[in-house]
């Protein structure tokens, strides 16, 4: 059903924002599958990560690294009857140094869990 | 009605393949509204682009630049009422050098036409 795959994937997104807020990913984990992979443009974590203890290492490195704080801006959404993408802009600060972003994430939805996570980068900031 | 909606994305969509595989883009600059905006993430159209003129410019760069082959394959397609996104892998040539990326793409839809078109990099190829 439709209405459950957004609501299944607003719930996530809650959480993806409450575990970059906070450092505290246990409760946005727990919506995730065991075959959880999850697709990253850039850096350490670049391309395909496989399961849950990568997913744990990303987004508490994730949240490390915008501890000084990171505003995220839900623009809109989209979906079908299993992906969810929620375009946003974020700003804040990334290991001290200035950032801002547009991004695409975009959730594939399995029952009541997040079995795909990809994140794609409209790059607000400085061109590369 | 969200099914105008995607139908309307769908076509745009069709010349945007179109129009990277011959470089004839008259079709798809037909379907953008006069106020258009596009956002892309990088190099010389970084940022955002306004008007129509900009968009022939920036849509015939973009063939000129895969004029060696771009294969698209669209992988999944999300809406609401007023915006579809598209979720594709393209490889190719980009002015001679294997190239290869994911990419999100948001159209906005107002009435028969696309008002705005947003980019994001996925970066299946090189890191950055």
């Amino acid at each position: 059903m439709k209405s459950d795959t957004l609501a299944v994937a607003n719930r996530a997104f809650e959480q993806l924002k409450h575990g970059l807020a906070t450092g505290e990913w246990d409760s946005f984990l727990d919506l995730l599958t065991d075959d959880f992979t999850l697709w990253f443009p850039a850096g350490r974590f670049h391309g395909l990560n496989q399961g849950k203890d990568k997913a744990r290492e990303f987004f508490h490195y994730a949240s490390e690294s915008f501890r000084e704080g990171l505003e995220v801006i839900l623009d809109r959404v989209t979906s079908n009857e299993t992906t969810v993408v929620f375009e946003v802009r974020s700003q804040g600060k990334l290991r001290g140094e200035a950032y801002k972003n547009r991004i695409a994430i975009s959730l594939d939805v399995r029952g009541d869990k997040i079995c795909a996570y990809r994140e794609y980068f409209g790059s607000d900031g400085k061109s590369y």
